[in-house]
């Protein structure tokens, strides 16, 4: 009999999720059913695959929900993690596993008491970042701490970027995600980390200015900045006395000091309405940021208001966006700031039908052995296929794929509301994702510490 | 049979207030009851005084005040804007007229119908800012369009400041007021404004930034940087046509510029707590926002980040702050950014006994009279007398005072939720006002229109 694994949110990052449950569907014996409120983008391939039901499904109708729950052995959410709690309670009532590669929220990690009585397993963040950040990163940690030693530096970096191949822009970026998330990234509050013992906090509109270097060897060189709240994982991953904690986003080089501009301009501002915002030019929208004048061009009042040096190569990034076209029109009604840069940057930066995304992941881990200091480098790249096969969606969607079959076949077996990193989970899971190229290489570098000058070379 | 005024909260501002009442007890018939929740700190003299009751009341304790609301023919609160909703519902359920110096709120506002039906005078926005800036510029504006004129521009700006006599410091500032609202001025969304018929959004760390100049005839030169929400004043004044509308707060020139240094820092950041803040020194908590280094000091870094050349006069107001003091030390336990820095400026900006404040307004008025175009500048200087008798505590509490006196005689009858901008309660308020040497000196400029590099001057 087969094994019935539901899968609730059929988007941009499922096909190599989708594809994988489907390749397997006759040796594993599994039913893939796929609940989706517009079901109709699903390809034909998929829908017609004989282990395969394709269902409307609208999360918001409680009985549907329920009913189609209900049917299945273990449930797969990739919706947007605001729509996940519904199908959390859902699943808990009605005693499914449920896998997701969102982050736990505090209402999930409430009901991990409620969701171990019942041997249930709850997996989360387990995609690419959270995800394989995680997996790799306690792998290597693990091993660390199994031969004696203790972890005094932890830097980890992932971006989703454009494939050398394909990147043909002076921003060496192209959406390759929900761009709402780009435009919106860094903002809720401060950056915090650690640094050689010393609280940091960066905020918003510093930044993209605060970046560290990388090379990846074969790939070249890369920038991070810092994400939210690092600290965060100094419980999770047992780092409580952790000198350097930082885990960021990486770019290419001169990406974040070009970012700063819209960041300075207020460009990225999310919580109110342009009025009149709709039949707007791009340039008018420029000049809504900008001090007024009866004479001087926008050009000249940005240059000045930003600092840009007539020779500065960011001059150029910002008219390949085409912020001073007086013909360009923005559509959209009552938009915020945010929305309406979106809407410009999409102009620019969508990815086309051959396009190929790259997916950087880079961990720093500085440690103390035998009374001397050490540093490991590890670091994953990804290349995707085309716009639908790309390397987010392959990074994303095999490890939940690879988790949601082994919590099935009771490979991975301890309860509650968790994360992957534990040995039991990652082991299997990095294992198998080796076999599809997803792999880290690792580098034995002398101690660098914390010094924003020093750039780990990996050649 | 004397009439009865409850004040509820008698803080910092009602020096005036209380006194303004008290003068008029005999001749007006007037019994003043002072319900505060420390009344201790009220001082003998206004104990004493016969027509005069304090009372400990908590505005928590629900039959306490209603029973305290109930015994009055008006109330007149003094607490901070939040405190006040419990207030409102009663006066309105018991009756009694109501008047305070705070923003209408929503909910306030949704109460006007009832407030009507009742025949009630709910006066706010009587006070300084917002209250005579109210008064003062629809006095003009009224007079102007009286003679025909249409307004083409409204720029409005109050600064609570130091006066001449007790500026001390490089700084020329020092807190006169709550001075957290100081330290959290311009957060929670870009300012927004008009100029000459474009709107304008500035971001809160371009804010200080963004200022604007004017001379005062005998207190030398001022600047204005753009307050929140410019716009909300266009239906309020019946300024929907206006080309330019700009709403602002006042410093002494340079003041802004390095402001700007704390909010570049995030220094003025009050979303979260720093680690470990008890105990911290003055120079642990600037290094918290400056990159780590192994080797560079504190100063450099800081000179640096913030770009702050060698011979750069900001470099003294941060000396002057003792921000790089390793002695000294935070006494707060889990502080935000916000709190800390708060702490570190009233070291150096609480004024003394004898220091005496100073209130300046200034607004300019733009207009099309018979085809041409003409501008008046008006301006407002009040120099307090000491740390009690402020400017401040004289601008906010008279015009209450004075309000409230009028509602009780039925000078002002008009009911409902309003604030001061109609002729009956303008006009009799300024009058007294000028009684007591608030009052604007008035000049006719040629017509400046918005230009950032035009300051009117004041001789």
């Amino acid at each position: 009999m087969s094994r019935n694994i539901l899968v609730i949110g059929a988007g941009k990052s499922t096909s190599y999720l989708l594809d994988y449950f489907l390749e397997k569907s006759e040796e594993e014996k599994l039913h893939l059913t796929i609940g989706d409120l517009k079901p109709d983008s699903i390809s034909e391939v998929i829908r017609n695959h004989k282990n395969c039901t394709v269902i409307q499904l609208d999360i918001q109708n409680e009985s549907a929900r329920q009913k189609t729950i209900k049917k299945s052995d273990i449930v797969v959410s990739m919706l947007p993690a605001f729509l996940h709690s519904k199908i959390t309670v859902d699943c808990l009532a009605l005693g499914k596993h449920l896998v997701t590669a969102s982050y736990v929220s505090d209402t999930l990690r409430g009901l991990d008491e409620a969701v171990k009585e019942k041997g249930l397993v709850f997996m989360n963040e387990v995609g690419l970042d959270p995800g394989i950040d995680h997996m790799s990163a306690m792998q290597i940690i693990d091993r660390i701490r199994d031969q004696g030693g203790k972890i005094v530096l932890f830097e980890s970096f992932c971006g989703g970027l454009v494939a050398p191949e394909s990147d043909n822009n002076l921003w060496n970026y192209k959406f390759t995600w929900n761009p709402r998330n780009v435009v919106l990234a860094g903002q809720g509050g401060a950056a915090k980390f650690i640094q050689e013992g010393t609280y940091k906090y960066v905020p918003y509109h510093k930044l993209f200015r605060r970046t560290e270097f990388f090379n990846v060897k074969g790939y070249g060189r890369f920038e991070g900045y810092a994400n939210r709240n690092s600290l965060d994982y100094r419980e999770a991953y047992g780092l409580e006395d952790v000198l350097t904690l930082y885990r960021g986003t990486m770019r290419r080089t001169g990406f974040s000091k070009a970012w700063n501009m819209f960041v300075q301009l207020g460009m990225t501002d999310d919580s109110y309405s342009v009025e009149n915002s709709e039949n707007m030019s791009y340039r008018e929208f420029t000049n809504l940021f900008l001090p007024y004048s009866p004479t001087d061009s926008v050009e000249l009042k940005l240059r000045h208001y930003l600092k840009i040096d007539q020779d500065d190569r960011m001059w150029e990034k910002v008219l390949e966006l085409n912020l001073f076209d007086d013909q360009k029109i923005i559509p959209l009604k009552n938009a915020t700031p945010a929305q309406i840069l979106q809407h410009i940057l999409e102009d620019s930066w969508t990815l086309a039908d051959s396009d190929k995304d790259m997916i950087v992941m880079y961990h720093k881990f500085g440690y103390e052995l035998n009374g001397k200091k050490h540093q490991i480098d590890a670091n994953m790249v990804v290349i995707g296929e085309n716009r639908t096969y790309t390397a987010m969606a392959k990074t994303v969607g095999l490890p939940v794929a690879i988790a949601t079959l082994a919590i099935l076949n009771k490979k991975i077996t301890t309860p509650g509301v968790q994360i992957p990193i534990k040995k039991e989970v990652y082991e299997p899971i990095l294992k198998e994702l080796k076999s599809y190229g997803i792999d880290f290489k690792e580098l034995e570098v002398p101690y660098l510490g914390y010094n924003p000058d020093s750039v780990s070379n990996g050649d």
